[in-house]
């Protein structure tokens, strides 16, 4: 019987802290049958590493609750932040493999095989990110996995878990439907089978195959870091026709007259997509000073505040900067048939983070592909996505900035770093340009919306949602 | 009929402004009958607020999962951090209106009052921080309400909420609960009640009480900050006889024979609490290099990964201190049936942060009370609460630094810090004194493990555990 070795674990734990000062985010995957050894090989590896930035997360079968949120979710919920090294007891494979074998959202899912071009995206982006992800599949000899569970059912205080185990998807169907899960993704990042019947030998494996895999992850680190370019590749001579349409025409008597119709539609709308469990997202972009708060006031206005939410954007904090950086919108997403809207978004990434250089050139570049893929997946999900972009020429930005300067009870909407802006009105505005065709998908179009008349953009965004909303829930236009 | 005040909507947004520079967290409650008005109530103050700092949280009749968790979790879970404005629509009052009428975790709360003294706990905890929190009952005109029961029920699109009213506990119940509540907590935080027959008024009405409490608050504010000190209170000849006692013995034969017996026991109690859904929280407190993580790692060591978590204690992150200090911990309170192993603990606000003035006299003072009260909430909704102080002599603390120094696999375990927490023994020991004869109580005391020798050490906790478990799930001590 071989033992485990406790120069391989020291040296593990050796490198864990090392990828943890790199600030190195890493996964680890255990696949398997029922039995097969998983549970007791993953605490070997937990009870090698500290505890301080060492996770732990069970992927169990969806509960009611989890059937509200899309299927990603519980990963953006437990992904690891910089540094950390979470466990994943079945992961997004076993789950897949929940939906299908249990049938679960039929009506969006036909073919759960969608659920893998999800899996995929999201395995790519976090690489691209410099997550490290290493999956296992964890096999035992079929008579060695019949002696544990024989163990487990003679004892009286685990016999309930032998029942667990007859409960659990038939262990050739789970075997089936890995191999195809693997073979469709071991390009992405790299699956390891290890065999449990003997532990000694098993538990060694892991550790060195872990120990190959955060070595080059420091090496990876290393040169990424070496390689970055920041440059936000803007034109000496932008030019773009796509923002000259600032001006729509709205009377103020046509204005108070339509308002209430739209908002008690809106009102209307809210609870039918809460019976159909549909649920709505909208993101707002725009110029500064562009009306984005006072067009979200009037949709907000009427509704119920039970099922929607707003997610005003400010900079991110510390702790949204240790993590990937859709994880903080990803964990905002509205459970079915609520209501989500976003003063700003995930799009900052092409935006400011451009801009400013926040963000290196290889990632707001691949940006644009991250974002469609974000977005698809929700419309996959069955979510409504509607994006405004507020646009005003820059004399009517100059009219605002300083009406605000002048009255004093908006003052505090106007800081230096909004004068600093205008000044970069021309890249911002490629940056929007660019934006805006590259991510206008058939899914989550971009609404460009005049916003000179602040009236007629309300009105325009209200009208636009109502139409989305009752061509999804009817079939029909009105507007 | 009355209009809205501008003028009052305004004065009020410019004060959460300043309540939010200030770092002021509130809290306000919405509670009333179905349909009485509260959420056209709620809303209204929402749109009047900035998004980036308001929250809104609506508490629902509880869920399973919900039950696998304190009664209180979800309001520790949505706390608003400071500076942060949030509204609960329904709030613990409703919560306990609902475990009451609905007959929750019967075998837990023969009287559901029980939860009263937990309500009154959390919300002079929260008072005592800063934390402001303004509670409204939300009365209507009967005839009014029942208009607006009717117009729902008549539109097609709003009819299945309708339903929901008829799905809600009968208005005179929950009244006569409410009634009794309020006059048991109006001393703690106020209650406003608000009719809403006149909207207009209403809303007036709900300014004006906000902008009362919120100037009041930022006046307590100041107060509490001008006459705020710092003091450990210390002795100059500080004696103690509490952790002489630092030896036991163990064999390496006893050891290696009962270490895993102990542990396949250990493992059997996990299933056995799991199936019970008794809620298991261990706390290790102990001085500097007394062997909490060794000893942690032998009683998790045959644990299934799936059950257990292990909280490592830092120091606390920007974002953890933006709550209350026991945010960080609360919210990591195990599911029924789960086992939480914390290596330090909320104990850290009595001893490195009364050691190092991190806390004021007048916070670590009360931190005793807060944190008897936070650990009886928590024995009382049915969790086993060990807590092991392990004690070493100064002697063997050098032996094991020098050791830890003189290995290479051991020297990132000892930094800096370590040394000169050394040099403060004394106070730590004033410390860890007051703290075990203040919060070892009969629900959760505090075990004093004797750590010269670690083994000696392991055993004893493990045997603890095991007892107290055993006891709990079938009355009787094994050792």
């Amino acid at each position: 019987m071989t033992k485990i070795d406790e120069k391989l674990e020291l040296k593990l734990a050796e490198l864990v802290r090392q990828t943890h000062e790199a600030g190195i985010p890493v996964m680890v995957l255990f696949e398997g049958v029922t039995a097969s050894g998983k549970s007791r090989l993953s605490n070997e590896l937990l009870l090698a590493l500290d505890a301080k930035y060492t996770h732990f997360y069970a992927t169990k079968t969806p509960s009611e609750e989890d059937l509200r949120m899309p299927f990603l979710f519980p990963y953006w919920k437990n992904l690891p932040k910089k540094g950390d090294l979470t466990l994943f007891f079945r992961s997004w494979y076993a789950n897949l493999i929940d939906y299908k074998y249990h049938n679960l959202k039929p009506d969006i899912f036909k073919d759960h095989h969608k659920l893998l071009s999800e899996i995929k995206g999201f395995e790519q982006m976090l690489l691209n990110d410099g997550y490290r992800i290493i999956k296992f599949n964890v096999e035992v000899k079929e008579e060695k996995r019949q002696e544990h569970i024989q163990q487990t059912k003679e004892n009286p205080l685990t016999r309930w878990k032998a029942q667990e185990y007859e409960n659990a998807i038939p262990t050739k169907i789970y075997t089936e439907e890995l191999k195809h899960l693997i073979k469709e993704t071991k390009d992405i990042a790299p699956w390891h089978t290890i065999n449990y019947t003997e532990r000694g030998q098993a538990v060694n494996e892991m550790y060195e195959l872990l120990i190959d895999e955060l070595e080059q992850a420091l090496k990876d680190k290393k040169k990424k870091e070496e390689n970055k370019k920041i440059d936000g590749k803007f034109s000496d001579d932008f030019k773009t026709d796509l923002f000259e349409d600032t001006e729509d025409e709205m009377s103020k008597s046509d204005y108070k007259d339509l308002l209430p119709e739209l908002q008690q539609r809106m009102r209307e709308l809210q609870y039918a997509l809460y019976e159909r469990k549909i649920p709505l997202i909208l993101v707002y972009e725009g110029m500064d000073a562009a009306g984005k708060g006072g067009n979200i006031k009037r949709v907000r206005e009427s509704l119920d505040p039970t099922g929607y939410e707003v997610n005003a954007i400010s900079a991110p904090t510390e702790t949204e900067l240790s993590y990937h950086y859709l994880w903080r919108f990803a964990t905002q997403i509205p459970r079915t048939g609520h209501i989500e809207i976003f003063d700003r978004s995930w799009y900052g990434r092409v935006l400011v983070e451009r801009v400013e250089g926040f963000a290196s050139t290889e990632e707001w570049q691949r940006a644009y592909d991250e974002i469609n893929d974000f977005e698809k997946a929700l419309t996959l999900e069955g979510a409504i996505v509607i994006k405004f972009f507020l646009v005003l020429d820059k004399d009517e930005q100059l009219k605002r900035f300083e009406e605000r300067q002048d009255t004093l009870e908006k003052q505090w909407k106007i800081t230096d770093e909004d004068w600093r802006n205008r000044e970069k009105w021309d890249v911002y505005l490629e940056a929007s340009k660019d934006m805006i065709e590259k991510t206008s998908t058939d899914e989550a179009p971009w609404i460009i919306v005049p916003a000179n008349n602040k009236k007629a953009a309300r009105i325009k965004a209200l009208r636009t949602i109502i139409e989305r909303c009752e061509e999804r829930l009817w079939g029909v236009k009105r507007y």
